[in-house]
């Protein structure tokens, strides 16, 4: 039997207020196993220092937050989104991150499916340094309400079919319960991922009703609607076994002690996930 | 050739500080043809004194919004739900309006497959009630964002699925641009809609980045990224050539000078849809 918390991992972006080394010590406070570290947390140490204080703490580096924003009205941008890509390949190997999550991007105005060719075309153009940097690439679809302007991938049946017509080992999909749950084609899409050995990463909250703010009002997993155990089996039913990943933007959240609000986080993974 | 505005029509929510006799007067000011009536707006005149405004007005009364919210934890709720809507289809023939939009609604936490089963039987229900009267029922799907509280219908193809299933000519689809822009599925399914013959009623507003309320903060056609052409092109292509309704929610704009708001408007309309 897996110890309860075998798989119980924290995105650093969750706790936002605290700095890395503060963060680490939070997680292993609660049990934790696993850490994801968002870019911005990398930066007050630098990438050698923080990797230290990383490999020294016995959580399991799961992946680094984000790569993506693609898309662009200019080649020039589009090039400078590569490069920006290549940089966070290079950051989550040198801190020992086994996959960059993409947060794929959109352009107000700029048609999704222009978008998402732009998209396909990017993530195809990173694959080889990927691959050289050893570092995954987890497309991460976001729920259509930031189909404006910060992803044109809002379905995980898009997710997959960007995959499918890269068929790259370095290329699967990220799923975030708080982006698809409300999705009728969710399980059969998941079980498509499962499929294409593409479920590189999970992530649970949940949806607060009513939900405040478009980006950081999400809920501690339980406090909301999403059926998170129905999402949990159908990926483990689709070949999942990896870390279940929490990642919590809450302006609410991040005014709480830290502490008190990891707590409540290792209670809810406990009986909600 | 049409008249320019011939298919204008103004939902009373878009100016909402104004009773129904100045938003009467505001939309005959810009030469709209059309109006939509809100449920609210009919409570201060009452329906006889409201009609007799309306059929003096010269503008055709669109429809009436809003009825739906069908399902509920309780078959007590479920029936109250019920008899709410027969008042509403009882008020749309009391003005003369032909057509009640439903929004269908849905309870935090019910799976979305069990409230779309409660709002097709619902619907279903509803049928007799409404041909009696000669009212249509306008299913209109609600961007996922809402498909928490609001409504399990959040795609077209799920509204089409219900029509489908009752193949009722009272029964119908409304299709909102800005719940449904963002679908990869929506020229298919505007098309199979017309096949049913089931557009009912078209609406136009734009989608603002950022959006910085999730239920206030639309855009007047033209502020945002909605590819309206596009859209407006795919429903005439399948056969409707109804009024064109502008739905504007927006704390922004209910606090400005409304004759300014209607004047932004008309031309918004004759510009960008």
């Amino acid at each position: 039997m897996q110890a309860p918390l075998s798989r119980l991992c924290v995105h650093t972006i969750t706790t936002k207020p605290l700095a890395l080394p503060a963060a680490i010590a939070g997680y292993q406070g609660i049990g934790a196993s696993g850490i994801t570290v968002w870019r911005d947390a990398l930066l007050p140490l630098g990438l050698a220092e923080s990797k230290k204080h990383l490999a020294g703490s016995g959580l399991s580096v799961v992946s680094l937050c984000r790569g993506g924003f693609f898309s662009a009205v200019t080649e020039v941008d589009r090039q400078k989104a590569l490069d920006d890509n290549r940089r966070a390949i290079d950051e989550a190997a040198a801190i020992g991150a086994p996959l960059v999550v993409l947060v794929c991007g959109a352009v107000p105005k700029m048609p999704l499916a222009e978008g998402r060719k732009q998209i396909a075309d990017a993530i195809a153009a990173l694959v080889p340094h990927a691959a050289g940097a050893g570092v995954k690439l987890g497309i991460e679809p976001l729920h259509p309400m930031y189909a404006d302007s910060r992803s044109a991938v809002n379905t995980l049946g898009q997710a997959n079919d960007i995959v499918a017509e890269l068929a790259s080992p370095q290329v699967g999909v990220t799923i975030d319960v708080f982006h698809v749950w409300w999705d009728e084609r969710l399980e059969t899409e998941i079980a498509r991922s499962g499929r294409l050995n593409a479920i590189f990463s999970f992530h649970v909250c949940d949806w607060r009703s009513p939900t405040r703010d478009m980006l950081n009002d999400r809920g501690v997993m339980g406090e909301g609607c999403i059926p998170l155990r129905q999402i949990r089996g159908w990926v483990e039913q689709a070949g999942f076994n990896g870390m279940i990943e929490v990642e919590i933007f809450s302006n609410e959240l991040w005014q709480t002690d830290q502490s008190d609000f990891l707590r409540k986080i290792r209670s809810a993974y406990l009986e909600h996930v």
